[in-house]
């Protein structure tokens, strides 16, 4: 389906802020830019740069006082994600290079304390791999309840596996450890998706199984497509959209998803 | 200034042929991409990748009859180009790793070749870097005839300076192979200019003296500003717009740089 | 100094068992390798990658058994690190792109629960940037025993915070988590330290200011040269010397630095 | 077969002279390093960096006067080159991005120029894939004559073409721009090939065909393993044992491959 996504934040700064955005939705596997804006409000200068995952990253000093940011695009998505019931673990000694860093833990997915967790949801998977991961995806789904105002910046996957409370940052986060506990790669992606309710900028998670990355969304009762990837990395310590240096405050904040044409 | 670049190229393919596009300009230094916009005509897969040098790179299967690209940007390019007149050599040993590359021979930049006419040119250059370059850009606008029609797609350096005429990609590749002969690191730009005229894509390169890169363009008399950087590389055969691997005609093409609000 | 440096690892694995080794160092700023070797036995077969950090992987199956790792290299360090009372905090939109990632949170440094503890420490500095890491150094040197046991593959810094014991990781981690907390992009280092007491393989940590990386070390009370970096990264998930995924024991280790010619 | 190569070469230089050298083997796919030395003498600085290929590369500035660089590596090499007759050709639109690179022209390997040798040398190939690139390969062996003395540094492929003699450099450059005319991506290697005669440091290519790289040296008349891979590039301007920049003589040279226990 063509897309149209995009948001605009409003911040109010007290003091001068260095900030970091990750907005710029690029083509990649599953979507294609058509067409984008970027606007900043009032204008002072960005640089962009391309982080270590690929994701383009804009840097600026948002001034004293009110600062808007509004990004959209227009995205060729894909109407559904591919699910693969089966499709089989890759050991460790097969997965590419550059796959192996998403098995290790993180600051928010502490894999290395998900033993009995991991090991109680999948007891009764037969074939390791895919299955584990929507085993994982779906105890999440029905075991953590989405609640705003539970969690924080700070909040991880160790805390939302005793609170079992969240919002999708912390779905995504559990769902990460527990496979990463598995030795399934994992990773967790930010985005757009269509027809969420309510409408936000959204966080879930793929996992890379019989040699490639699947997606899972554990707050989601369905498998649904038309998502626009932001950005991805190992955690929302690399995928944040907003990092800041300084105080300055989210006022407001408007996100859509539209079908297009 | 604020500009709106863009290019719309028809094609006509006798059979399936796979391209590779440079048409999407990315922010960096000197530009902050606004807006931008990527139509292709009829709507067939595409998959973008990010090369060596961080050009974005837009990879599809052309299908058989007549295939549009169509692209746009708005851009905030900066009015005029940084001059340095005095601005030293950085020695070979304290070149930055990832910039020694640029020292190098190329397909298109025999550097190696340009001995006699490289010492020729700044023979009465007192201060080695900057000014060097420059000699050569400014002996190269004097001395070599914008012609169309003279060289083609394996027009090298070396042809060029024994021919003195050529295009914009000429005079570029020129002007690298005698910048490196010199070890002065010297790159390929690929672009849009504001008042080109006539106007078309164009070509110009940087030079890196006094621990940066510094833009030169031989087909202009004067330093201009207003560029909009699509893609950089060692040569032509870094940075083609256009890569196509089988017969497909380019029927028309049209080139927009007009400024903005 | 020229520094023999190697360790010797015996594994007994109970079932074949994926692993990756950082155990070779490489040249780099302040080292130099003369020579080095690599032996494992029995000989299975190696595969070598280098991490997104530059560091050298080392790939491989351990066997059921008994498993040795040999590495030992000779290499040329400097004997001294730099000092550089005063040298300046980088304000965070002069970092460069690449080292911004070293100021997020990550899995062992959660560097956004150390506020309070971060301003006590550096209440009396007067100039931000070295200084401030110079103190955190000597709080954490002065305030946290070194004792075996008392920590765990899981410990992170808000652990050995609240806990005030550990060992070089964690020493390390604690430091690296007050940086960030200022905004000073800090990173892990493991490696050989000439006359460490009990030789060990050791880690320590790097802060970004003034415009490079300098060394700290929490664990000694003085500046001490003569170390080789094997390889550095985000904390102790990025840098383990061993990563197995399987029950493997390390039955014996042997770590050496020597003085040589 | 376990391999021990390594090489002295000794210079003199006039004047203070930057030098890049590409001598130290990393372990990678075929080859496995067990252990290595790099000696320079006088001992000045070095610093080590890994160019855009994953080579290692050292910088130094040779000092007036004799200097010396003795590099040596025991290798764990394979015993035979993989073959493949019929391994078929990749479509360009399914060449990893990575692997795109690697059909286009280079200085040395002018493959747009090759068309009808290109042409004819395949023409009565039925499989096209390695077929191809082992007509290319055969046709150089029995085609051009390998001579010292008559190529030089700026000897191309095209230049190879017509002259029809040359050393392992210009029969490697040739085969490249003969495979990358068929759109099959090719590379070179340079490095040690145990039992050559005379014994040298030698270059061969490699191709991309049914998704991975083979091993092709036109200089021998058999598939030969036992070969220690030190650099590979889109061709010698890349892969440069030495790249000095000033003058400095090489007076001497040794190499050495000789079997290990």
């Amino acid at each position: 389906m063509q897309l149209n996504v995009g948001c605009t934040l409003q911040f109010d700064a007290q003091e001068a802020t260095p900030v970091i955005f990750m907005l710029r939705p690029r083509s990649c596997s599953g979507q294609r830019i058509i067409a984008q804006e970027y606007e900043i409000t009032p204008n002072v200068p960005v640089t962009e740069f391309t982080d270590r995952y690929g994701n383009l990253c804009q840097r600026l000093g948002a001034p004293v006082g009110p600062f808007t940011v509004r990004t959209a695009a227009t995205v060729q998505a894909d109407d559904a994600i591919d699910v693969a019931p089966g499709a089989p673990f890759v050991p460790v000694e097969d997965l590419p290079d550059d796959v192996l860093h998403f098995i290790l833990p993180s600051r928010y997915c502490q894999s290395d304390q998900m033993n009995d967790l991991a090991a109680r949801i999948v007891a009764n998977i037969e074939i390791p791999g895919y299955d584990q991961v929507e085993a994982i995806r779906r105890w999440i789904n029905q075991n953590v309840t989405y609640r705003y105002g539970v969690s924080n910046a700070s909040t991880s996957a160790t805390d939302t596996a005793e609170q079992r409370m969240g919002v999708c940052r912390d779905f995504t986060h559990l769902g990460i450890a527990l496979c990463r506990n598995l030795n399934i790669p994992a990773r967790m992606v930010v985005g757009y998706l269509h027809s969420l309710k309510p409408m936000d900028l959204h966080a879930w998670f793929e996992a890379y199984v019989d040699g490639r990355w699947y997606t899972f969304d554990a707050t989601q009762t369905e498998p649904k497509g038309n998502r626009v990837t932001v950005a991805y990395g190992r955690d929302a310590a690399d995928v944040a959209f907003t990092t800041q240096f300084g105080p300055m405050m989210l006022n407001q904040m408007e996100v859509w998803v539209r079908a297009g044409e």
